[in-house]
């Protein structure tokens, strides 16, 4: 069977699309094909895999007022709430098929509710909800670990704040942390000040890895920095610069460059 | 600008392919396209990329005796000679699209001159010509060294012998090497014996980085263990297995699957 899919990332968090618009083509789109397309040697490679459906299709949203629906998971296969700069890219693709209008504001249904994107180009903007400091927890790579914020962005954070984002070393593990806080795990971020309203980061994304980028990630270390009232702040990631903002109604937005950079088939 | 593209592996050796027959679509191919095509987050993702052009269109294999001639580049742009596994890629793209007859062997022109490609279902096997052992050379990564056997196999090899495939470490960066010996960069092959004409090796290929897999650097480590008269090797690599012989007239072969996975267009 040969199926279409498109690829596209933001801040080089990189997705596979998967146009199956009334859900007949991938059913409950098994992990083992989401792993195959995010294979980055056998297969396309992607952080994570975007179904794109009606809404009214889609297992767990079909009640959510919006037309379409991103069906998101993670490279391993394993589902996701949210993903920032996923529905970035999702939406892109929407406005570029013309299956939305680009000029106005999109409803977009996710396992967290229904969030809008506004396109300007090659840049969109995501209300990604609240991002809201909960406590403190621990995270550990290694011998080392860290004193870090837990931020709920949608889906779960961990943000360690540090002197130099060569603290986490290598990274190619996951890192350890409070299963009990976290029993669905957890994305941690190691977030450096660079000035006012300025941070660089590095991000562990659990079921991906090590990303180049990560849109709730960047919100929860925004935040993280100034839990309360509006703000500006510029995130510096591996894979670009992204800008977060947060308004009078704690509403926290995210904003960035997304592309689609290729479209075809396969049958993996 | 929207130009097709295949995306096809050997044994994990991934390669984009850049069909362009007559070479008025990408020109000389310049080493930015390439690194755009091959960046594993921002774009599609692969180890090199083989464009393929006619012969009588390629640049210094024109005069080659063969239909069409396979322009390998390495991921970081550069030119290398000859590639193993992808050009059991290249012809098993040609034979798809009814470009050559699979059921006869296939003449492919090389920087590294005509190679022929035997195909049988998803398997493939190539004529690389002579590997040649010519003597010894030193390796290293970081502070260790070791002693490496120089195999000429097309394009350049250092073969080194390891009880434990986990002796060179991560391998995140180039292993040190004789510039004087190498002028043009050398493959890296690290290889333990486990048993009777059966080895297995990791690869960092010039260009490239490690990789799942090196068709002539598995030539390569297999004459290295034997370098004379006919043998049949099995060569584990990351990313599957190999298998190479050498006949009485010490043509040395390679054999192994090869698969496309994916077909479209992109802009990059």
């Amino acid at each position: 069977m040969s199926y279409p899919f498109l690829k596209g990332h933001g801040t080089e968090n990189d997705f596979v699309l998967l146009p199956d618009h009334d859900g007949s083509l991938h059913g409950d789109l098994p992990a083992e094909r989401v792993r195959a397309l995010c294979d980055r040697r056998a297969g396309i490679g992607a952080d994570g895999v975007l179904r794109v459906i009606r809404t009214s299709a889609a297992p767990l949203v079909e009640a959510l007022d919006a037309e379409w629906s991103m069906d998101y998971r993670n490279a391993d296969g394993s589902l996701a709430e949210m993903c920032g700069n996923g529905i970035r890219v999702f939406t892109r693709h929407l406005v570029d098929e013309g299956l939305v209008h680009g000029d106005r504001p999109v409803r977009i249904a996710t396992r967290d509710g229904v969030k809008t994107v506004t396109c300007d180009g090659d840049t969109s903007t995501v209300g990604i909800g609240t991002a809201t400091v909960r406590g403190k927890t621990k995270v550990g790579v290694g011998d080392r670990s860290w004193s870090a914020i837990h931020v709920d962005a949608g889906n779960p954070h961990a943000v360690v704040m540090v002197e130099d984002l060569a603290e986490a070393g290598e990274l190619l593990d996951e890192p350890a942390y409070d299963e009990s806080l976290y029993p669905h795990g957890v994305n941690v971020e190691f977030v450096v000040r660079r000035g006012l309203g300025h941070v660089g980061m590095r991000v562990h994304e659990r079921g991906s890895g090590e990303t180049r980028s990560c849109g709730t990630g960047a919100c929860a270390a925004a935040v993280a920095t100034a839990p309360d009232g509006p703000g500006r702040w510029r995130v510096d990631v591996p894979g670009g610069t992204l800008h977060v903002s947060r308004d009078e109604a704690a509403e926290v937005y995210l904003t960035g460059p997304a592309v689609i950079i290729a479209r075809g088939e396969t049958n993996l």
